[in-house]
Formats: C-alpha cells, sequence, structure tokens
C-alpha cells in the first residue's frame, strides 16, 4: 500500500468542498425525494456527492468510487473512496445537527483511512489506519468500559432492528447501563472521543459504515460485524464499534444469546 | 399579569449567565450521580442552576423558584421561575450537544414566557404568551401537516414508555410518516421552527415542560398533556406538542384508541 498522506489531503479538500453545499441547504426547505430504498434524498445529497466525485475524478482518476446517491465507477480499483454526502438524511431534513459527511478510503475493499465530518458543528473526525485518530486535528482516545452493564450504548433508532435482530436489540437495551438514541454516525464520533461506550446497528450499507472503521479503531476502539468479523466494503452492514474490546464481546456474546 | 418585557430581559440574563458554565463542563470528565428518581445529575447542573437562582434571588425576589436540583423556594408566589439547567442531562454527559437550559415563568402556574437555550450549537428559543417565538431573534413559525401520517415524530426513546403508554407510542411510531429519536427539549425547538410535527412524551417534570409551552405556541403550535388539556406548572408530565392543531387532535385521537 502507498503512503495514505496523499490521500489523507485529498479527503480533506472532499470535507471542506462539502461543507459549503451541506450549510447552504441547511434548515431550508428541500424537496424530499424518496428511494428505491424507502430512504429519503434530497438536492443536498446529491449535490455534495457530486461535488466531491469532480475533486476525485480530477485528482485521482486511477480510483474507484462508491457513492450512496451516484453509485459506482471503477469499484475493482485497488484503491475505492466510499462516500456518504450526509449520513442522517432524515436528521438533516429535520435540521438536526447530528447528520455527517463520511468519506472512506479502501485499500482491496479494506477501510484504511476515514473521516466523518459535521459541517454546523464544526466537527471532523480523521482516522488513518496505523495512526492516532484525531477531532479537529486534535489526537482522541476510547475509554475503557469492562462490560455491557457499564456502558452508554447508541444506536439510530429501534425501526432499524426487524425480525430476529428485534431480539438482539432488546438484550442490548435492557442490559446497558443507558440506552441512548438518534445520531447517525456522530454515535461513532462519540465512541472514539470517550465518551459512549458502544454502537450497535444493522441494515448499514458501505457508505454508511466504512469511514467508521480506521476513526474507531484508531482511537483505541474496535469495529466487527455481528459475528466478529473486521468489516470489508463487502460487508453486510451489521456493525458494532466499541471503545473497548472487553464491552465488544460482551456486546458480541448477547446477541449470540438473545439470537440463539 | 405584569408586562412581561422585564421578565424576558432577566431571562437572558440567566441564559447568558449558564452559557459559560455549560461550556465549562461540556465534554470534560465530569462525576456523575444518580439522583433518587434514578437520573444522573452533574457538578455542571447544580452549578448552572446555583447561578440561575443566585440571578433571581437578587433581582427578583419576591418571585418563586422551582429548579430540577435545588428544590422549591416560595412557589406560591404570583410569579414562579421553573428552571432545568440542562435537560437532557444524559446527552451532555454523552458530549451530544442536544441538551437545554431551559427556563420558565409562571404566572399563577401557567408558562407565559420560556427559553430553550442550546449552549454549544449557540441557538435560544425564545416564546412569550401573546408574542411571535423567535429563535437568535428571528420570527419562527411552525408548518402545516395535516394528520399523524404525514408527520415526523419525535420522543427522546422509546424506554420513556412503560405500561399502556408503551400501547400509545407504539400506536403513533408505527403511524407517522417518519419516528425520530433523541433530541430531548431540542426537538420542540425544530417543531417551533416548522422542522418537525409532533413530539410526544411522558414522564416529565414540570421543569422538563413548562419552558416548551410559549415557544411551540408562541411559533403556532400547540401543547397540552395525553387528555388535550393545557399545561400547568402542576401538570402530570404527559406531554404531547405539535406545530398544527389537526396533526395535534390526531395524535390525541390515537393514543386514547391505543389505551382504551
Amino acid at each position: 500500500m502507498e503512503n495514505l498522506d496523499p490521500f489523507l489531503e485529498i479527503a480533506h479538500k472532499l470535507a471542506d468542498a462539502a461543507r459549503p453545499v451541506v450549510r447552504k441547504y441547511y434548515r431550508t426547505p428541500v424537496a424530499v425525494d424518496v428511494k428505491a430504498d424507502d430512504s429519503p434524498v434530497t438536492i443536498a445529497d446529491r449535490e455534495v456527492e457530486r461535488t466531491m466525485r469532480d475533486i476525485l475524478n480530477a485528482e485521482l482518476p486511477d480510483h474507484g468510487i462508491l457513492g450512496e446517491e451516484h453509485g459506482r465507477e471503477n469499484t475493482d480499483a485497488e484503491y475505492v473512496w466510499v462516500l456518504d454526502p450526509i449520513d442522517g438524511t432524515k436528521s438533516f431534513i429535520s435540521g438536526k445537527p447530528s447528520f455527517a459527511t463520511l468519506i472512506a478510503l479502501c485499500h482491496n475493499g479494506k477501510p484504511v483511512l476515514g473521516v466523518i465530518d459535521q459541517a454546523i458543528t464544526d466537527e471532523r473526525w480523521v482516522g488513518v489506519m496505523g495512526q492516532a485518530s484525531t477531532m479537529n486535528g486534535v489526537e482522541i482516545s476510547a475509554r475503557e468500559c469492562e462490560d455491557l452493564d457499564r456502558a452508554t450504548f447508541f444506536t439510530t433508532a429501534p425501526e432499524l432492528f426487524t425480525g430476529d435482530s428485534q431480539k438482539a436489540y432488546a438484550a442490548i437495551a435492557e442490559k446497558c447501563r443507558v440506552p441512548m438514541y438518534g445520531v447517525d454516525a456522530y454515535a461513532y464520533g462519540l465512541t472514539a472521543l470517550g465518551l459512549a461506550d458502544t454502537v450497535v446497528e444493522i441494515g448499514l450499507q458501505a457508505y454508511d459504515f466504512c469511514a467508521l472503521v480506521p476513526v474507531v479503531e484508531g482511537a483505541g476502539g474496535v469495529v466487527t460485524d455481528w459475528s466478529g468479523t473486521a468489516l470489508t466494503m463487502d460487508s453486510r452492514g451489521d456493525v458494532i464499534a466499541s471503545g473497548d474490546a472487553r464491552c465488544h464481546q460482551d456486546v458480541l456474546t448477547t446477541i449470540k444469546a438473545a439470537m440463539a
């Protein structure tokens, strides 16, 4: 793998370009379309992704791109950028500043660089494989948490969980110390800051989770799917991110027991 | 009732004094104590309320005070200030900027002035009986929403609802267009801004809801308890706030049917 520093510069350039577009549409009456998967999309999502793709096409024409709104380009390439222009579109539409622009770089499918950018609160988390993660340039680290009983647990909404996964959610919400809701990718940023302990979600797409992996891991945390396997661009989208490996193991055990 | 303008000035003074204290403790490792009702409290909650009480005692010694952390003083007075130094202490502890300082003035028990202040995102909602509500000094208004089927519905967490009220929550979450979670009093601010349609909660205390009433009503919305009765300082703490009276009525009907 090449030195990632030049790619990190590009990632910052993408996030810098996304911000004015996000701010332009924030809390304005944008039209909301509903996509095939029933999720909402606005002109802001589309324009932010277009802006980032134009930069990547110009600067790194050999790299692939997988984006939420404008699909796949050259995704068999060694390096693929995985983009969610506005993760938490429902929050964006409601004027709640917990959505984020997610930017990941995958090397042979593995997330090696991630940015979580919140344009309204002016917060940018950066994770690069093998380096300490940062928030607004300051090194951050996750906190200790021995087990789920002591954990602040985040998930976006109980409605994420359907079928058997409802049992897993119910067991986690019951066992944890504090269940918290509603902040999309921002919850992973709080975990990397040592302010939350575990985030459990399901039904995510590559563009929802790839950027989170280097941020949480570079803060000393762990990110896997619900079976404990590391995430790649092709993972299913059941995600656990924890600040402490012991709590992470407890979540895995709790899920396995609940769904047995 | 006296002219409320001088009291509004005092309310701003309280919110201005609360902000630096909130900011001083935000995302720092504050000790968390658990109160008799199992809710958390930090030095930030206590110091913010102390700061506001000192101002009220000095400026309006004849007025009563009811605060979350330091109890009741002279609450039989004609005017009583109802204070929640940090509504959403769990969010505050998790570093999530959706908590708020809530300041209400009640006249003979009825909320006539309310402030919702978010110190980190720098947002202040103000409602005064008989006047248009404002956010950061700009007039705001709720939006139209014919019924719950078209509504963005907010509540803090499903765990708020126990016993029979779980049926009401389930019916609302099922019927609404988008269920959203996790932002405490901020959700009422979003409703007053015309970005959300209805907030339904239960088990609140006077200091959780009094400030919200003038803000939402002054933006054209409606706030009642679950039976449709206007809220006073002595209400039970089951709350519905909606931007449009038609949606509000639909929520009332849905609750009644679910709990019948």
